[in-house]
């Protein structure tokens, strides 16, 4: 299934003791549909107060619900800020994390100098003067073939940081800024510590060859603080050749 | 001063017992801030659920708090959803609602096939197919000088409906369809039943050629249910020639 959430009020997507998470409910309302308990597999974690367009979820069941009415089913019993909003079969063997071959996020950032009350839990408010133009030269620095340690939170049990990343770009949309970035895989925090970089850069505290640096010698310490998780969107998972199929 | 806010969690903008509402909160972080029982002064009510943008609003007050720093001092005690994003210091005799000449409203709807988690507060959702050019149609038959008596609430007492619409249109804006309206006044629920009205002719269920009917006979059962508010913003008050001074 496809899931779109708002991350507000969740402790993140993964299952923890006394906290609601986005697998939680769904697994919650999975039962009270099924009567099964039934697990999910997601795309990947996202953290508290981070949000999905399109995060991909799989689970098995013995129930004759038809795919296709699973939306409708879950989105009956699911609380309002998940909603389901696809379903498909997929081929034997697919997996969420390991059949994807591409993750996109973007960070949306306000640059205006009040705070906005709509989009208060769904951007980072940055009333500051920003080098926008410093900041875009960094973003593309970041495309390619890299090790990330240098963008990765500390405690992190990860030892192979090599990512590809194919898409790394930041534009005006309305009155947001918006990075955009795609990569076969992301390490823990990576595209939060990537926005914080680059805000760092934008306020001049940095030169945008810190990039460089950074990918060089893995010292997260040049890069700028981790961006706040409420600008974070997971926006699509790619399988590549082998897509979910389509319910028939 | 001007506010945004998200109309979600209030009973409207007006104040009334027992109940939350964006006055309510703007008077009592005034009083915190400056010790006095100040009454604010809206553009005009919105109704529970709609949104603002812009609402501009003034009072009167002894505090030596200079006009610029209103921002500033009231964000730090009024609850997130509600944002002062401006303040001015007005020529004398200005006031919210008399002196406005035109107040721009828009309505988003949200043309998928499943609802969405980010946008449920924000957004109607419209699963349905619906006939955009007939709905543009009759969007552009509503500009002009008419009596709106039947884009009218039921219940209101107001006594001249005639009203000068400069800009009625609806467009698409990424996965939202939009409609703008701009007039010298509205009438109470007009742009609710307006587009109420656009989806119903949108559905097929009435010509375009309704809206003339409905201006000219002022039968407001011939047109669509009220759209539900919190698909509506108040988007813009304009001041014409005297617009607020901006603070010194």
């Amino acid at each position: 299934m496809i899931l779109e959430y708002d991350g507000t009020r969740y402790s993140g997507f993964q299952i923890q003791a006394n906290s609601e998470t986005i697998q939680s409910e769904v697994e919650s309302a999975l039962l009270k549909l099924t009567g099964e308990e039934i697990r999910i597999v997601g795309s990947g974690r996202t953290d508290s107060g981070v949000h999905a367009l399109h995060q991909v979820v799989s689970f098995s069941t013995r129930s004759g619900i038809p795919v296709e009415r699973y939306p409708y089913a879950l989105n009956s019993v699911l609380p309002l800020d998940i909603r389901v909003v696809g379903s498909f079969l997929p081929e034997e063997g697919f997996h969420p994390r390991f059949s994807a071959v591409e993750k996109v996020y973007e960070y949306h950032m306000l640059t205006r100098q009040y705070p906005s009350a709509l989009l208060r839990d769904r951007c980072w408010h940055l009333p500051h003067p920003l080098d926008t133009d410093a900041m875009r030269d960094a973003a593309e620095r970041l495309s390619g073939t890299h090790d990330f340690g240098a963008f990765m939170a500390s405690g992190s049990s990860v030892r192979d940081k090599v990512r590809h990343i194919s898409i790394s770009e930041l534009y005006h949309q309305d009155d947001r800024l918006v990075y955009r970035v795609s990569a076969n895989g992301f390490l823990y925090n990576m595209v939060r510590i990537i926005v914080g970089t680059l805000v760092h850069i934008g306020r001049g505290k940095a030169a945008s060859s810190v990039i460089e640096e950074m990918l060089e010698t893995g010292r997260r310490e040049l890069g700028g603080k981790t961006a706040p998780p409420h600008g974070l969107y997971l926006v699509y998972v790619d399988y590549g050749e082998e897509p979910p199929r389509s319910s028939p």
